[in-house]
């Protein structure tokens, strides 16, 4: 009720987020879009995201989540998706291509459900077991998991120079987001020559590192 | 290389697909949708996802696995919001309404990257952690996971009489393709009473009475 009542009365959208997290792949789209908005930070070490307030706004209790005119939407591929379509003239996608829109959403749901997930089992193991040693055991196969996701990402997913090929779009910022966990969740990254260069040549954009600074990440 | 062999010479779409397994909800919405399309099986228990010639399909090892002619598409909130693009007379999504789009996507995702990987935990927890202790208090936790998720689901998010509130969509396809799973990962159904009313609804409808005959099922 108050997620709704929230919506209905915001002026410009408000995108709620945690410095470094996977939130900031949308925030990097929302600023690339030229989306008007306000930024509040969730402290999730702080576990705002627990918070009466923050569950309002999304009962999952994660970041990101974005509040509309519309409503609030959450889940980062539905966001950078929802970006994409509401800026065209940001060209983030190729949203009037139904196959190159899926192969778009393709690479991003491969990044949330099986990318994401196998960094999660080292921070946040405690959500699918709760014996110590499990958890040890989770983190223990984190290098193992992470790599093995990225070659496939290194040799089969990443066309070059940017995801899609030669357009850059919302699996490229995805994509990076998540490339930044490599060296703490103990990925040799040396056999990644590809992400690597792709993720200095993000980090090279100025708005990408304009949304570092905004997150005091750089 | 194979793989853009085969989709450059296919006739009609060929899905790939394990009885039972997500891929269901391509299956469905495919079938929905009018779709020309042979189907091929992937016997997970066999280990045919693992072949060579699977690997050419989809190199995640993984269904559903959806060959048109423009290419090869995996991970199902994909595939599903492609069908719903490429069939618009089927009406399986609110493709012109870019908000109500990303909602149909925002639930997806997370049947695809909660809901789903909280099942896998029973399953298939040798992904994530390697030692026998492990593999059985993730499959201790899954009973508590399942049923948090899809409390969620309950309480917040299937709107109802379909997901989304009057309109049947691919939310309801997928959402009754992991309902499925509730009864053997433990979950007491009875703390459900709408998701269960929703999967009832989804049984009688003929063309999801069909598919579950194709997959032998029924």
């Amino acid at each position: 009720m108050l997620a709704r009542h929230l919506a209905e009365t915001v002026l410009v959208m408000i995108f709620y987020y945690s410095p470094g997290a996977c939130s900031l792949a949308a925030h990097i789209a929302l600023h690339q879009a030229g989306a008007k908005f306000e930024s509040r930070k969730v402290n999730l070490y702080r576990g705002e995201q627990t918070t009466a307030e923050y569950l309002a706004v999304n009962a999952k209790g994660r970041v990101p989540a974005l509040v509309t005119e519309q409503g609030i939407l959450t889940e980062n591929s539905a966001i950078l998706a929802f970006i994409s379509q509401l800026f065209p003239e940001a060209d983030l996608a190729p949203i009037n291509d139904p196959f190159a829109f899926a192969q778009v959403q393709e690479f991003n749901c491969y990044l949330a459900s099986t990318v994401h997930v196998a960094h999660a089992h080292g921070p946040r193991g405690y959500r699918w077991a709760d014996t110590p040693a499990a958890l040890v055991a989770m983190k223990e196969k984190v290098p193992q998991t992470m790599t093995a996701a990225f070659r496939l990402i290194e040799d089969e997913l990443l066309t070059g120079p940017w995801v899609m090929g030669e357009k850059y779009s919302i699996c490229d910022i995805y994509l990076y987001t998540l490339s930044r966990w490599l060296e703490d969740d103990g990925v040799d990254t040396t056999l990644l020559p590809r992400v690597i260069e792709h993720r200095n040549r993000m980090q090279a954009l100025a708005q990408v590192a304009e949304v570092l600074q905004l997150e005091g990440l750089a």
